[in-house]
């Protein structure tokens, strides 16, 4: 569809007449329709849905063909020209009244983790398409031109932000994904061409704004009954492997003071590292979520233990900072248990700030709409991760009951999504107008 | 062989008239010859030799096939009527001066755990052969039959001394064994039957007695430099599934105070393990060897954790009372740590106690022999604690380098070996004398 087409069908309906010119008039009087949000994440919850409940509609799988074909169609429902970039992510365009000013962007996902819920991801991507036609509704043409993207596979490494903002490095577009399938084979699956992906990748400060609606996936928000939270950025992440060597022996045969038991110093290592983390005030959090025992029999005394330790905070120096105390700690109690400690850092994903006046036009959308706000930061990866490379970015959450996520049981509360989509809209207006 | 013929061939050759009539007038005189046990141990050690060291020799294997002909040329040698039970043990017969008597039986096994050393079981097994070839060489006839048991399959679960003593229960037959035939497999390829399993089993009574040669498979001997364990019986050995609930949830977004973390409830326990067990005086040992994390991700708060828990003591009443002990523990970590706990016990072995007599007649034979002892229990199981069952046992041990078995590393030294072959044989004189 081109632009003169698009216009039209924007502007057609009677509330393009409300507002001639696209002016802001009655913009503060603009209001989502929460209840089609809702509608649609019911829908897209029949895509991939599990017998026992929730969903898996796994990145390069039928099921997210599926949903990319419905939202796709909901996108041109809200007046979008929709298309697909070479990264395979879904994009809606809607020209501005300023060719020469850079997009604003909206944007999440809709793949899941297997055996996820119907609130990750979906919740932003339909927030957006719905702003989109409360706009393309009220016949609001915006000074920026406004961008929707659907990014492919967030669950399985943000691979579609990350060929826009940085790049895909050939070595992860091997890799198999949840779906069997590798990256390359994914994004061939969706349309997308892994031979071009540089093609799909925009310079930094080609955009003049990023802003992503989701849902907490933690209880801050639910145990404080605020509706919108205002997100500070997104932890960095950085991930080791431990690996304690002892000795394996006969249980039945080593008296308890001849032992060198590698899972021993593993469990006073796991318990120090829930006493450090909490140590010092923060929003810090570390785990050791993986643990594997050799040989691992009962009757003999572990010889090897490998576990993995992650670590998260808004500030790298602080993960940085706990891991130094950790380390000293470990290393401690492996030579007072006869045990040998290795480390091997497998991940670092250093934290992406969001955009302090993004942060202060979400603030105020929020409360002209009448909506309390805590600041937090994103102890989960985002998109919005992505794109702050490019520019700037902001992000609003919506309350998880019981900050329960990546589970059939996630659940979001209807009017807090509308209030989240509502926040959206009014805080996009706000960074068009400034 | 008939009983004829091979009472001509014990009593062929020099030494034979060197003590008509089988007395013992020269008994305290006689010894084995530790040279040929220890060039036997070096010839079984290259059956089922690994590249990297130690044995494969596993029950049921063509290996084991191979060890078990080995054993039977020497068995003959020594002297001795060779054939195999139903349950394929191998049984090597002497018979002894008055026919009245009950048997007195000496034994062990020759099949090893995969990766195992060359000490555990051949030890016993080839001392007892020799022991057997010095009283045919000495031409010592006993007053009792002598039977000489390998047993198949110790390490699988003293599979042919169970036959012997109790029965095999039908689900235990149909058990794969390490060799990948289930038991029922393993017995036919031995040559047994086992549809005619009971047919091998001894009724209670049955025999004067039973004595084993073995390592010790643990480090008090070695580290006491004492060259004779008299063993007070096999442990008791309980063993419990442990199952931890929690809640798995997402590692970034859950603060540290809102976790129910199923694995570090988990670290606390195997600590409270190692504490209690070790609170009280005695040789009691407790071990967690296996541990399983579910879902087992960096970036996932463990929601459930399963582990193994044993517990072993010379008495089967301090076994419990250290489980009361723990799992009351257990019970108070798991709800102080917001998780549920669940136990299953999956092994209840009792202890088996030697019999006194024969403990001071091992504890005479070393004095005469100018060999210190020391009592002590014997950790691990052994073909023994099933012939308990029917009669009175003794254990001897040999020391094992640095504790350590079930590894290529196991190490005992061949003055040693020939040493306890030695004790072994005039404890043997005098339970027939006595």
């Amino acid at each position: 569809m081109n632009r003169r087409e698009f216009g039209r069908r924007a502007l057609g309906g009677a509330a393009a007449f409300a507002f001639p010119g696209g002016r802001l008039l009655q913009a503060p009087a603009l209001r989502v329709d929460g209840e089609r949000i809702n509608a649609h994440l019911a829908a897209l919850a029949e895509v991939g849905k599990n017998p026992q409940g929730g969903v898996s509609r796994v990145a390069y799988t039928e099921a997210d063909l599926r949903g990319r074909e419905l939202a796709m169609g909901w996108m041109r429902e809200a007046g979008l020209e929709v298309g697909a970039d070479l990264a395979g992510n879904l994009v809606g365009r809607r020209p501005g009244r300023d060719a020469s000013l850079k997009p604003l962007l909206l944007g999440s996902h809709i793949d899941s983790v297997p055996e996820g819920g119907n609130y990750d991801g979906d919740v932003g991507s339909l927030s957006a398409i719905e702003v989109a036609r409360s706009l393309s509704a009220a016949g609001v043409t915006l000074r920026h031109p406004l961008e929707l993207l659907i990014f492919q596979n967030e669950e399985g490494g943000t691979l579609g932000s990350h060929a826009i903002s940085s790049g895909v490095p050939a070595a992860e577009l091997d890799r198999v994904s949840q779906s069997g399938k590798t990256m390359r084979e994914g994004i061939r699956f969706l349309g997308g061409n892994p031979d071009r992906l540089e093609e799909a990748r925009r310079a930094p400060g080609s955009i003049a704004g990023y802003l992503e609606l989701h849902i907490e996936q933690g209880g801050r928000l639910d145990e404080a009954k605020i509706p919108i939270g205002v997100v500070l950025g997104i932890v960095g992440i950085r991930h080791w492997d431990v690996t304690l060597e002892g000795f394996a022996n006969h249980a039945g045969t080593t008296p308890m003071n001849r032992r060198r038991d590698a899972l021993l110093v593993a469990a006073q290592c796991i318990q120090a590292v829930n006493r450090i983390v909490k140590s010092e005030p923060g929003r810090q959090v570390g785990t050791v979520g993986k643990l594997r025992v050799e040989p691992g029999a009962y009757n003999v005394i572990p010889g090897r233990v490998v576990f993995g330790l992650e670590l998260r905070d808004l500030d790298d120096a602080r993960v940085l900072h706990f891991y130094r105390l950790i380390r000293a700690e470990f290393e401690r109690l492996a030579r007072a248990g006869g045990t040998t400690i290795g480390f091997q850092e497998t991940l670092a994903s250093v934290p992406a700030l969001t955009d302090p006046g993004i942060r202060r036009a979400i603030a105020a959308a929020a409360k002209g709409l009448g909506l309390a706000t805590m600041a937090l930061p994103s102890g989960a990866g985002h998109d919005a991760q992505e794109l702050a490379r490019i520019g700037p970015v902001g992000m609003i959450f919506v309350p998880s009951v019981g900050g329960i996520s990546h589970s059939p049981k996630e659940f979001s509360r209807p009017a807090d999504i509308t209030n989240g989509a509502n926040v959206l809209l009014h805080t996009l207006l706000a960074l068009d107008a400034g």
